[in-house]
């Protein structure tokens, strides 16, 4: 395969990287001088990006992102890539490469950075501007080391060369990746649409990646999220002609809550205030923090006097403001929440508000949502939702622009990623009806190692760790599943604490057990049954303590009360709250 | 408004009722003589139907449902109806129709009925096997009296004469309930949809709803569970032809998962088992029971030998076995998540398996269903999807049909129920459009009490109780909100109790506090954190109880404990656990 890199200006790395030249080897991938893929987030599920590039003691990671967890890990903040592969690995990192500036892409460098050696990182100025942004809620840790790179840099890696293309997504400034490596070439999506007619960017570079395709391509690595979704993706500016007619009708406030991330969704909006005569009020921290990010960059074009301070709306007549706010996931304590449920310090929900959910609902969230949608219809005019009118276009390719993007790289190899597994599953297909042999698609779950070289492609036996690690307010990685498993417990049926107190000498019981409960019944309403609790511990306890039998196994007598205590709760009330007996001698 | 029903045979009430001859009253609806519309359930949620119609002494209940918890509830098996306004009023009620076999709308009989003063019950032969089935659950109530009823039938019930008609949904033998009133005609729909190609029943009675609505309709109340989505609902023969597609294909078992009570699905199913030519296995312990009900009582039609066990599959050919499995919804213990995670007893998921998920996923089950779906795309060779295919119909009218029903009753007054407010909402907008006066449209939420005469319609200032009534276990409503708020805490962070004993005569803390937490942290890779939390607890402690002050206040020792001990977890960890400070004096 014959490589020949069209070398762009502003390159920062001249020098042809010599081992670049053809150092292949046996037809059994997995040996010394072959290429190794490690996804350690993203393929299993669609956050928690972070995908491990090895070669011989060269490794460019990209990606390092966050999982926002699922229903089942109650006070959990989030999950994270585990890690120990590349901690005894880390002297030979050369760079983390960012591909875009969303928290599933990027979150996890301030809780992984240093425990990896705080290798450099590599970043669009937007993306750029993201990280140091969440880097000031970490005052206590260095500051990364952060190089700029644009479309025509080339950075030199170890045996990498890293070259970065554009494309498409609700962010500006998103780069898919392309990696040099001796073995070939690597090209690594990162989050990626192809809109004909973006809004504020251009259309992504179709031309240089057909040309990368046409240099030759090992490897494609990309993206699964919206693989089961037939057709291609909605234009922004469609998505913008459909918000606009809102914006032509709406006789009060429009109240547009979307993802605080979605910048170009935000730009869209505010362009189209401006033009109907609207002044912007920010809502919610985050967009806060993301508007003022984007607009110093430059990523956000907004007209001297457009955004005003929410205090200030009440100058202006309803039909000259526009509300940006979060909370479009119906998140608790979010802007929009607040201000459906009359919360908020300094708006109401009116008659005459026009209420519009520009993004899609993440699995999960259907509830809230829905809840949400119920207090909105109560109290505005009119709500508008994106299942219903196109006011909203994800930022991921659907089935045509995958397909389009396995054609115009013709890979010899496609491994998919960020994505659940069926999700994967799904691409692998789509590149199977687009001509690549099945056993050149390999679908590798968190932590498996796929290696290859120019003769062949396979998984090996080795795998990475990938137990989760979890990040609950200050702790990363010290709520073990057992805490966890303890939660879910403590949340079905509660908790039921029974203390006594034993006289040392005479085994007896002294004064009756002291019993405290929480969220297993209304206690108030139940002081016969706790009555019975305390005569049935008792008994159990002076059975086996006011005999002869000397040592009294403590542990005994507390698996006896757990044990017979908790019978007689699940059979008065079928419900198994946690029983905790503390017997103290005294 | 002249009212001439249309007798039938197999009438059971001869007699045209006296009252129901006009007594309309004054303009103002509200008074002796005027019809109420109660929702106890249903109107806010899609579950949970209870709806009271009251005229003077005479009340009718239709509907008695169950609502499955949000994940906001945990360890809470469902929500029931709020009766207290029935209570005082037991004595009035004539009866409760049951509209359908389906949970959320009967399920709640036996939590109620006795509460009720057991009043009769009124359902169709399907129906009333459904209610019996689930009776044998509740073996130490009475037996419910329940009388048949069919779409010949009409039942006098005080004032209220009531008639049922038939139409199309997703069980057979559902009806919606004409009941004719003093004050006018009223059609409740109960669950609907028009099939214009049903499977195994005939198609809803139009011709029945268009003479009803010819001799004059004063009230339509109509449900609106997809009355956010255009057109009409796909028919129940093109689901059974794109299902025929999988079954042509399929090249060993087929692994069907739906709801237990989903009748007609399951009847599809059989018969393409039975066409070519494969055996059924049924799996989970409500579809064999739903199974065995309908066709007992004639509703499912089975070949003898059909139906086999599950443990002699391995008899047959891959090819010629189908299994009918719950689970679609990705429950935890259901069949399907136990034959995907090879946790049963004689199924494992063969790479020639093809699944098939034929029902809708009801909201907040999405991630379950995410993650069941990626561990059968791992083993399955196939799996079917009804978002990517047309292999499942709901059983509820679109917005076509909503506006036909209303076209066709042409009601004074309508009223939307059976959905969150803002799909009440927009069939309400549906009505309008379809030629109703705003002002006679009456969206009612759960204890609104709407009455009504000739002259008008209105809401009451008085309301009906709606606190949740929560069954827990053997309990019912004896969960209150505090102790969901509790449980709600205890997930989060979980619960750490500080056990300290004080010498009564001293004050000083006697050994060293006792630590017992759980869901909070770790505790073997925290041992550091309790010593310090025993060092500052002892401290707080003797602070207060070695002084000279007598008596202490031991309420204000804990307090001290709880908040200091608190704040300086939360220091340390940023969680908050539920802390619980026991101080005992001895």
């Amino acid at each position: 395969m014959h490589r020949k890199p069209s070398y762009h200006e502003g390159r920062r790395h001249l020098r042809r990287p010599s081992l670049m030249r053809g150092q292949s080897h046996g037809p059994i991938p997995g040996s010394r001088g072959d290429l190794r893929f490690i996804p350690l987030g993203g393929c299993g599920e669609v956050q928690r990006s972070t995908y491990v590039y090895e070669y011989n003691d060269d490794i460019v990671i990209i990606d390092m992102g966050l999982q926002f967890p699922d229903e089942d890990m109650p006070g959990i903040d989030y999950l994270i890539a585990n890690v120990e592969y590349l901690k005894p690995r880390k002297k030979n990192i050369r760079g983390i490469i960012i591909t875009h500036g969303h928290y599933d892409h990027f979150g996890a460098i301030p809780h992984l950075l240093d425990s990896l050696g705080n290798p450099p990182i590599f970043a669009t100025a937007l993306t750029r501007g993201m990280i140091m942004k969440r880097q000031e809620d970490f005052k206590h840790l260095p500051k990364p080391r952060i190089e700029l790179i644009t479309t025509e840099s080339k950075v030199r890696l170890g045996n990498f060369l890293a070259e970065f293309y554009h494309i498409n997504h609700n962010i500006p400034d998103s780069v898919g990746v392309v990696l040099r490596t001796p073995v070939g070439t690597v090209v690594h999506t990162g989050d990626f649409k192809f809109d004909p007619q973006p809004v504020s960017e251009a259309t992504a570079d179709l031309h240089r990646i057909a040309e990368i395709g046409h240099q030759g391509v090992l490897l494609l690595v990309s993206e699964s999220t919206d693989a089961d979704s037939p057709g291609h993706q909605i234009s922004e500016t469609e998505v913008q002609k459909t918000i606009e007619e809102i914006f032509k009708v709406a006789p009060g406030r429009i109240i547009a809550a979307t993802f605080a991330s979605l910048i170009t969704r935000l730009q869209q909006l505010i362009w189209l205030s401006e033009k109907y005569g609207r002044k912007v009020a920010l809502e919610g921290f985050s967009i806060k923090q993301n508007v003022a990010v984007a607009q110093e960059l430059g990523y956000l074009k907004v007209r001297k006097g457009t955004i005003i301070d929410t205090k200030d709306i009440h100058r202006y007549k309803e039909s000259e403001i526009t509300i940006l706010c979060t909370g479009a996931q119906g998140e608790d304590r979010a802007a929009l929440m607040r201000i459906a449920n009359n919360e908020h310090r300094l708006i109401t929900i009116q008659p005459k508000d026009s209420v519009v959910f520009s993004s899609s609902v993440i699995p999960g969230n259907e509830n809230s949502v829905q809840r949400l949608k119920d207090t909105l219809y109560k109290r505005a005019g009119k709500v508008y939702h994106y299942a219903t009118m196109d006011i909203h276009s994800g930022g991921h390719a659907k089935q045509d622009e995958l397909t389009q993007m396995i054609k115009l790289t013709k890979p010899k190899y496609m491994i998919p990623i960020h994505g659940n597994y069926f999700m994967l599953k799904i691409h692998s297909e789509l590149a199977e009806k687009a001509g690549i042999p099945k056993e050149r698609i390999i679908i590798a779950e968190d932590g498996e190692i796929v290696s290859m070289n120019r003769e062949g492609i396979r998984k090996l036996k080795e795998r990475a760790p990938t137990d989760y690690v979890m990040v609950d307010g200050l702790g990363v990685g010290d709520v073990k599943e057992v805490v966890i498993r303890d939660r879910q417990h403590l949340a079905e049926d509660g908790i039921f604490v029974i203390i006594t107190i034993v006289d040392a000498k005479t085994g007896k019981v002294k004064t009756s057990p002291d019993i405290i409960s929480r969220g297993f019944i209304y206690l108030k309403e139940s002081q016969e049954l706790l009555r019975e609790v305390r005569k049935r511990t008792r008994t159990i306890v002076e059975g086996l303590t006011t005999g002869p039998t000397r040592p009294i196994d403590w542990n005994y007598v507390k698996d006896e009360v757990r044990e017979k205590i908790g019978q007689f709760l699940f059979n008065k009330t079928a419900r198994r709250p946690m029983v905790l007996p503390v017997v103290i001698e005294v």
